[in-house]
């Protein structure tokens, strides 16, 4: 029955996931339809959807119903894809191929990519304030949660440590700090939505599964660098060799690629090791750790 | 005593605006520090501070106190600085010069201009859902009626529309749809973020301040239009004759200059009647609508 469970779980969610961006996004039909087309062009590219598959489970390792995580799950998407829009601008990364199509601002113009980011922003914080089934007390706190880990202090810092790096030498320590902002921030913020729709919870189980999203989003990013080395274009939706090109540094260049691969192993035994309490429940969890791994693109 | 109150209101308020902002604006002492410098470089620059001393406005004409309105009128002040920079950018209006002072993207580089936007953004966001003093159902209202100022259907959707009729021979109501999303959708959720930090309230009392929000911030678009013309660089702190020299729709442009002062006028008697019914506590909204028509910056 776990094992049914869990095949059902990716196809499950994936398909909540789908649904509720698509009702959530305004509609082409609507003005200004430009912008509403360039934000629904980057925000429904098939994609992995890590994040908000990491809320679905999280709230199933706490039983916490679907429903009330298809909302706080999409926002956080939105964050993401807003933040993929704006990265690859001119000004910032300057690249011309996302999830295996051309970024916004090369579909659309530059303009309407910078307002769809905004607007996409905007959108997400909407969403959580307005997510049914939620008190208004677990809604603004995930506000909070989630304009934190997106601003200075978080992903918005990331990357502007990550740019102001650009071109230099950067040892282990600096790198990982980076990334712990970068893209680590949301990826924690991703689990703490199902924490909090699942409202109390002992701060026990809630820095496990804080754990186990740190791991994960550290992993993740190795990970990424180690297919940036490895993966052809066609594989990896993006320019392969881009961080090389750029002179970025990644784990691969630092540590080398065997040990690269290394340390992203054994942050996912880590991962997995820290949910282990929630037994059954977090096979869920324990799929996406181990997926990450085996991930293609 | 009356007056006593209101010529104390926008010293008052202005104070409190000034020393909030400073407080809520991450200092340049933590990194990320030049994200930080540009931040406060935008919103700590000298500026008329129209919309969040329209939400003090309005929660004197309700007896709100003071202390509870702080964090919402900063919210939005955030929101609109964060639209000045990414509008001034290269790719949206170009602009060189803003608040007398050269435009985020000109005095740091557009990436961290970007950033800096985006960032103002999620700060805006997370102050609404952090502000003391009022019910989690209060605060996470706001950041609703904020984020739908501020999306799509409101401030980036004008942008949107005003992009795509550059160069384009508009009527007098493609313009005022223009405006009545760019500016004023964020002019209506000032007043409204006084409204809310109320609590209950009428439909009667509400709709007389909203009428009053619209009112006011169609005069303000004309009167910027009409100071483009008429106004010099130096005091109107922007580049004077730029919406000529971009070929952009005015109000001068459309209607000629005699009568858009006269509809400036117009409506400003309008919103002045809409909050007669609050009688003496109205004084600052009063303040307000006078001082826009007279105001030389």
């Amino acid at each position: 029955m776990i094992e049914t469970n869990l095949d059902d779980f990716p196809t499950r969610v994936l398909k909540r996931v789908e649904s509720t961006l698509d009702a959530i996004l305004p509609p082409v039909s609507v003005q200004p339809a430009r912008l509403h087309e360039a934000m629904r062009y980057t925000v429904l590219a098939p994609g992995k959807r890590l994040r908000p598959l990491l809320t679905y489970a999280t709230g199933a390792a706490l039983g916490v119903d679907d429903g009330v995580l298809d909302h706080p799950a999409c926002a956080v998407e939105m964050i993401h894809a807003y933040s993929l829009i704006h990265d690859d601008l001119p000004a910032m990364d300057d690249d011309d191929l996302r999830r295996g199509r051309p970024t916004c601002h090369r579909a659309f113009d530059e303009a309407t990519a910078i307002l769809a980011g905004d607007a996409l922003q905007t959108l997400a914080f909407q969403t959580l304030a307005e997510a049914p089934g939620l008190s208004a007390e677990t809604r603004v706190g995930m506000v909070s949660v989630l304009a934190r880990a997106s601003g200075t202090r978080g992903m918005a810092g990331g990357q502007a440590l990550d740019l102001e790096a650009e071109g230099q030498v950067l040892d282990l320590i600096q790198l990982e700090n980076i990334h712990i902002h970068k893209t680590g921030a949301l990826i924690r913020a991703a689990v703490q939505m199902g924490i909090l729709a699942h409202g109390g919870l002992e701060p026990g189980p809630i820095d496990r599964l804080d754990h186990y999203a740190k791991c994960l989003g550290l992993a993740f990013q190795i990970q990424d660098d180690v297919l940036d080395v490895e993966g052809e274009t066609v594989q990896i939706g993006k320019t392969a060799g881009r961080d090389q090109a750029l002179n970025k540094a990644t784990y691969p260049a630092i540590v080398g690629l065997a040990e690269a691969k290394a340390m992203a192993n054994q942050l996912i035994n880590e991962a997995i090791d820290s949910v282990s309490i929630f037994g059954e429940r977090a096979q869920p969890l324990i799929w996406m750790a181990q997926a990450l791994l085996g991930r293609r693109q």
